[in-house]
């Protein structure tokens, strides 16, 4: 692995204006992560030259690579390239071969006289081709032990050039010696701290790194580590896997792009079978992920949304008088809305949601964010699970959060019932 | 309006790895821009402390406010607090009330003793309260002419801090003078650029201005103005906001904070009319939306997701026959789901969604993108529409968007049967 470092600078009004968000960064964030190239720093700078220069000379005091977006475009604050000649002191000079293809991509329409400076680049700069748009970037080594890349802020622009020229080139000059790999593994049900309580020690370890972090609520463990290609990677990542797998047991769902919800698809599809779904407080929200994943139709065949005590006694055969006996936040509605979605829909599963979301609605035995989830399972049994999420957190967060729950409860009953993970 | 500036530190190595987005980037940005707070610079770092002060060093020599995010968490990768300290060379003291808010919130349950240092701020640092997480931020004068403050990296808790404290905290003390204030006027079913052609000569206005931009296919406009007070920058935009209403008819579903979904549900209670959902490729996401707007249960009394054939015939007298013959892609489909589903709740109003929403499942004659939206009314009528939505465009979106054709349908038929606006 090079020692030397990599830093993006973001060029752009619209990003300090919060008009669009800098998916650019991260993607070249991603990328040089992959490349093993290693980056500790992201600037984001406007259209104005003092301040382009105030950050190149700090960019150029601490990396030995800085890549750019934006600025390249025709208009008058387009000023990457021209800024970045002048902070090294190095005269423009025109490419014809750049002005030739501009000319070819206009096709014979009128050519606004402004694109003609996107021929310029600072003398000794290499073209970066540009081929989905009319402004190319450069390759520029402008003093020892420092290269400049420029690039359009048009992300798909940005990343064919990426692709096609930056990749191969950044291979071939030693920069790409040995790419990061990490293993991502998904948890539910245990919270950041905790789990990594759970793993303190190896938290230390120095190659493998392991990292904690929380994603929506959801913590997760990174492993990481250096390698030349996956095999080497995983044989170093695997041993610690499977010590933090030990560890933490079932709250681990799955792993890198995994989601609840398709963990439980992958489970259905692999026995064949089948779930419907019974909500009140979540409204349609756990049959909206279940059906995020494509082909969901294969295992999910529908559900019923009860936001009314009729429509729980019309279409799930709940008992009015359990109704309003308990209530319709309780444990035995619940279990009634499983076992009636799974006999409407002939399904081998049936899981319900009933809760209070809030805002308004709790009371002192039923507070906001008690939730119960009932599930039916293939075996003919009816169980159900009683929720307290903080009453704090807002509508949605308490309808999300109760939808994981469902899924997570599927999830785990599925594994104990036919013993797979 | 001030001459001092803000600036954005994002911490986390999760940002420069590319594992996440940097939304909070661009929150931060808008919410300085509508604050009148010139803004000029945003920094990513790692949970690194050497590189941590390093871009503290940087950003306290350029700017009177650093405002920074993430690293607030329990773990030992969370450096933000202590490293702000020590930069500034301050000690850290421990304030018994933030460790009972964090008590409180484990309710009971075991705190892993790692959340105590979430308890500490530099001396001399207000708290900045997290009403949703355990990590709070603070708000921190080190040196004269310097502010900090310090944000988890988890968006929603960020938001509500920010809206809640910082907001009020920034306009107490001198820093939104003149502040900027919006109207924005909401559209769908109209395109950003044929919004703009209907009002192109209002885009040239100096005050107010009128800005167009889309916001997850939505179009907006955007009138904007600098008044002391609300009553004061209402007079310059109403007239303005009147002129481009009469320019662009029902495609103006609400204003600022509407939605779709809120707009619908005030229609619904002002007739004390009631709505069912019949959904097929959305899955759910109709209904999770309705129910997104508290108090929805006046309103919306279920649904039926029809995801299965069996769904579609079993809970919503779907023909057979027409399902054989039509598909249940079509627009009889849908309109039998409509009545179907209102007959089965025994509501005013019945809406259903049934389409393709890929990645698989087209055909030549029924591509990806194909929706069709039914609709029964209180009068009896039944009537469908057909959307064609991009197959380029993912699954999800194709979901999304679903869901909004039907409910600007029901939105638009409401208005016309009953001649309310």
């Amino acid at each position: 692995m090079s020692n030397k470092t990599a830093e993006v600078l973001c060029i752009g009004t619209e990003l300090l204006l919060g008009e669009i968000t800098n998916t650019n960064a991260q993607y070249l964030a991603q990328q040089l992560a992959t490349l093993g190239i290693s980056h500790f720093y992201q600037t984001v700078v406007g259209d104005n030259v003092s301040r382009i220069q105030k950050a190149l000379a700090i960019a150029a005091g601490r990396s030995n690579l800085i890549i750019t977006t934006g600025g390249l475009g025709p208009t008058a604050d387009d000023l990457t390239t021209q800024t970045i000649a002048e902070f090294f002191d190095t005269p423009l000079v025109e490419h014809p071969e750049i002005w030739a293809t501009i000319q070819a991509r206009f096709a014979g329409r009128e050519i606004p006289p402004s694109n003609r400076k996107q021929a310029f680049l600072p003398q000794g700069a290499e073209i970066l081709p540009n081929p989905t748009g009319t402004a190319p970037g450069m390759i520029w080594e402008p003093k020892p032990g420092l290269v400049v890349m420029t690039f359009p802020g048009v992300p798909s622009e940005l990343y064919v050039m990426w692709t096609e020229t930056a990749i191969p080139w950044l291979q071939s000059h030693g920069w790409a010696a040995e790419p990061i790999w990490s293993r991502v593994l998904l948890y539910w049900g245990i919270g950041e701290s905790a789990l990594a309580e759970r793993v303190d020690d190896l938290l230390q370890l120095a190659n493998p790194t392991v990292a904690p972090y929380a994603n929506y609520g959801q913590a997760r463990l990174r492993i990481t580590t250096r390698a030349p290609d996956r095999a080497a990677a995983m044989a170093i990542i695997q041993p610690i896997e499977a010590e933090i797998l030990a560890r933490t047991g079932d709250y681990c769902y799955g792993f890198d792009e995994d989601t609840l919800e398709s963990v439980l698809g992958a489970q259905l599809r692999s026995r064949g079978q089948t779930l419907a779904v019974a909500e009140s407080c979540t409204g349609g929200w756990l049959g909206q992920m279940i059906t995020s994943v494509p082909g969901s139709s294969a295992y999910f065949m529908g559900g019923v949304v009860s936001y009314s005590n009729a429509a729980k006694i019309d279409l799930l055969g709940v008992s009015p008088r359990d109704l309003n006996q308990y209530g319709a936040v309780s444990s035995i509605v619940a279990e009634q809305m499983a076992r009636g979605v799974k006999d409407k829909l002939a399904t081998d599963w049936g899981v319900s949601i009933t809760g209070i979301a809030g805002p308004g609605g709790g009371t002192e035995s039923k507070p906001v964010g008690l939730v119960y989830i009932g599930l039916a399972s293939p075996d003919g049994a009816v169980i159900s699970f009683e929720h307290k999420i903080s009453p704090s957190q807002d509508r949605n967060w308490i309808r999300r959060v109760s939808a994981c729950f469902a899924l997570n409860h599927l999830r785990k009953r599925f594994v104990m019932i036919f013993n797979t993970d």
